[in-house]
């Protein structure tokens, strides 16, 4: 599907020339083919009428169309060749007198892969990215421009930004300068010793101790962006797919499918489940897809979940598990947000379920970063942590694309082994998570709008399906305009997220202060006053 | 091509499993078809004995076996639904069982893609990563392992490692907490501008101030190794082709074509023309390539050249143009070595070329990046700069995957910025590049081998070809494993780099000092000299 759009994106941006749409030979070539046939096809229609008169004659053009489009698609450089050749005279010429005359003229515009023009255009009709890119040209700040954008679009904690950027002051020095060899030196593409073992203690630390993570299974990237890319690369060819409980991280369809070529099905969760996964819906899922003849190769799971920030009961990971088992498919267990769970619910990583199972851990993979967690979102650490070995090996290599740099694996490696601080650090980082949380969740109930029950993640699963008006998706964009312009808000509209309800909206909460969160209120007040007065 | 052997190598992975073989409907489909048809021909082939009676049934049987492998991989699907379904009630009933016991089974293998196989085995083969494997068990050190095996073969400046440590451990306080914003908070995954800036800067500086760079020109990435894959990704589409120089770094192989599908097709340089490229090779290679139906869509230069060390004349980069022009194709041009130019040559950037051109700059592309000339590979600095805004646009995107950290940008934007420093750096470095070369090739001299006249990078080019027996590839290799495991020296064979002529080493002189150049020429004499004597 995203060939066949980017084919025809393409070939939208080449018309402008006319030299590059003569030399595209295979565009120009199965244009000629649906001439030669349609008008046919038209006529034995038009002749025939009833059902044997049409049916039979049209089925063997379909035939005779597939075998020629076989044929071309196999000798489909022959045309080229020749007409190419004289092209290339001509051309040649045209150069060579150039050259005389040192003056260099143009011949044509250079071709760009098809994937250029699609990835080019991906993100230009989502509200989550325009949403994005409003805050960045005006954006609210209490004293220095009140009147700008407010971002509850954006998931970067800066709640415990202060805790942080003390300890880097103090620590820079002694933990960039402080190890046994130069940091100028090329390093394991795939993170270092020291920094594996770091980061398998604190994730050790974040489930409670209930998991220990060994080093030799992690393969360490600039970000868990490029984790996730990675693993979907190893898992799944072109045209494969993972199943994705929605509403998901509007992110994903980037990092999935961009490079990778993979698709993502939506698993559909309902407000009357809280959204959580239900088996049955992966279920009737997975027998759709593969009824359209699609591969189904994994599920990718976001736990706590982004947008929602519930958690997976042990119950259902054990059953997603089975699920895994009986198609025999993987699973990516997102868990990015391990650490800033605040509720009262208890969160349960994919790697204690696979802990306590004494075979088949092959198909459970975890993503995990500290962009979140931690806070430092510019350091781009991520990390794969997975149970097979294949995977493993080329994940390793894959690295090459996408390493941490020396300096900042030392630093991390260093705040990582500062335990105390750590400790202090995520308990602070949780008081202040809960406490916005809280904050943030009366000021909508006072204006009369409700969210799911979130226990993690920096966001609220806001249900303003009440204000919305036509109640479908247009009505939620009208929405999510108002709020952006009028108001002067930013969140991420449930669509944007793959939500089948229309009216939820992301709200991420952790870019403000506490004194921001009546301003936002009484920004939204005006908002929702409009769309309750009117009826 | 790729796509057949990696199914291969999935298929042998799968073999040692029954159970996933079962399920995995393509592979055993096909092994069912091989059945089929294998004993038929055999028959065949035992009753007709002669030409007739063997070619013509043969011929019958290749028609309708490529029928019925066309017809299955169109209705691949319908057998794996009906096959699956009898075994999805199986594994449920068994899943269901072990829920209720508390202790799951295992049920196959999970599938991994089929690029897992091919990249997973890619490397396993070539003796240059075997080479640096060797190296990294046992390291040559004067004092601390004087037995261990020497690197010859990784193009790592540390000749300058003093210079650039002491900067750092003086600066690295103020160049990282010294910002205006936080480190911590998300950053532009393309760089930030103050770093484009500076990186304009220095570029400039390296090409003489002949050129300036347009600091809005410019994606930065975690090293040049995503820039030339992110470079290849959105040139061309998966199967087209670039030209590319032979002799050429090993790497490329799998910068290039591991996750792009791009192919390189070498033009092969000779000894006779000191390995310089000319435009009819260039010519004859793009037109083989038209004639197999391969696409063409651009050429891959890198200047100063790795492995040979030459540069190119501007002559010659006009005359590249002109050809890309003719072909309507692009040029990447890798100058990742432009500052450890020692020789008596002039460097020219293909910016310098395209610069004093009017029009059509949509073509050229640069890659550049500071792990060579800054000698700090660990800080994992690249750089796209292109005249091509379609390529630009995709390239930022495409950094998500592959940025550079906040800290480490900060870093390097204040070092950039130190022009003093960068200024008396450049000068030291290409003083003791020189001064290795020059005493590195008068040991070969010493030993009766040559090198071809060279001018930048971290090596020379070195002809052993009279040492070689027989005077092929098998030479070569023999030859090879005699300095990896005799000599204890890892070099670069030239089979590696694809050269056309037998018996060329690449020798990296810059992971050593001075004193070690002796230690390298006595080990090499003990081979030489047996290499010699049977004669």
């Amino acid at each position: 599907m995203t060939q066949t759009t980017s084919q025809t994106l393409q070939n939208t941006t080449l018309q402008d020339d006319p030299k590059s749409k003569q030399s595209s030979s295979s565009s120009s070539s199965s244009t000629t083919g649906m001439r030669l046939i349609v008008p046919l096809q038209g006529i034995v229609q038009g002749r025939g009428g009833l059902i044997l008169g049409s049916v039979i004659p049209c089925a063997m053009f379909y035939f005779l169309q597939f075998y020629l489009k076989r044929r071309r698609s196999k000798t489909s450089d022959t045309p080229t060749t020749s007409r190419s050749n004289t092209e290339d005279m001509l051309s040649r010429t045209v150069s060579r007198s150039n050259l005389l005359l040192s003056s260099r003229g143009s011949i044509g515009r250079p071709h760009v892969s098809s994937r250029v023009c699609s990835i080019a255009k991906s993100n230009e009709d989502s509200p989550y990215y325009f949403g994005l890119d409003k805050v960045k040209d005006d954006e609210y700040h209490r004293f220095e421009n009140p009147n700008g954008v407010i971002q509850l679009g954006l998931a970067e904690n800066r709640l415990t930004l202060d805790l942080m950027e003390n300890w880097i002051t103090e620590n820079l020095n002694d933990s960039i300068l402080g190890g046994a060899s130069g940091i100028a030196t090329y390093q394991p593409f795939d993170g270092t010793t020291e920094l594996k073992v770091a980061m398998a203690g604190f994730m050790s630390q974040l489930v409670g101790r209930t998991v220990s993570f060994d080093p030799s299974q992690m393969v360490l990237t600039c970000g868990a962006t490029p984790a996730i890319e990675i693993l979907c690369f190893a898992l799944a060819d072109h045209g494969n797919a993972f199943l994705i409980p929605a509403p998901y991280y509007p992110g994903f369809d980037r990092d999935v499918k961009w490079r990778t070529g993979v698709e993502l099905i939506p698993v559909h969760c309902r407000s009357s489940d809280n959204f959580t996964l239900s088996i049955p819906a992966l279920d009737q899922a997975y027998n759709q897809a593969r009824k359209r003849g699609q591969k189904v190769r994994g599920i990718l799971l976001s736990n706590p979940s982004n947008p929602v920030g519930n958690l997976m009961t042990r119950e259902t990971l054990f059953s997603i598990l089975d699920f895994a088992r009986e198609k025999n498919i993987h699973i990516i267990s997102d868990e990015l947000f391990a650490g800033s769970t605040y509720g009262d619910d208890e969160f349960v990583s994919m790697a204690e379920i696979i802990d306590s199972e004494a075979t088949d851990k092959e198909r459970v993979h975890i993503v995990y970063g500290l962009s979140k967690d931690l806070a430092v979102p510019g350091f781009r650490v991520g990390v794969i942590y997975s149970y097979n070995e294949s995977v493993l090996t080329v994940a390793r290599k894959m690295t090459r694309f996408s390493a941490i740099s020396a300096p900042t694996q030392r630093l991390v490696t260093a705040m990582l082994s500062d335990t105390a601080f750590i400790k202090n650090y995520s308990e602070i980082n949780i008081e202040r998570l809960k406490g916005m949380y809280d904050l943030f969740v009366e000021g909508l109930k006072e204006l009369g709008i409700g969210c799911t029950k979130s226990s993690g993640g920096l966001y609220c699963w806001v249900d303003m399906s009440g204000l919305i008006r036509p109640y479908n998706e247009k009505g939620e964009l009208d929405l999510w305009d108002k709020l952006l312009n009028v108001a002067k808000v930013n969140v991420t509209p449930g669509s944007s997220c793959h939500c089948i309800e229309p009216g939820w909206f992301r709200c991420c909460f952790t870019t403000l202060d506490e004194k921001d969160i009546p301003v936002v209120i009484e920004r939204l007040r005006i908002v929702v006053e409009t769309c309750k007065s009117p009826s």
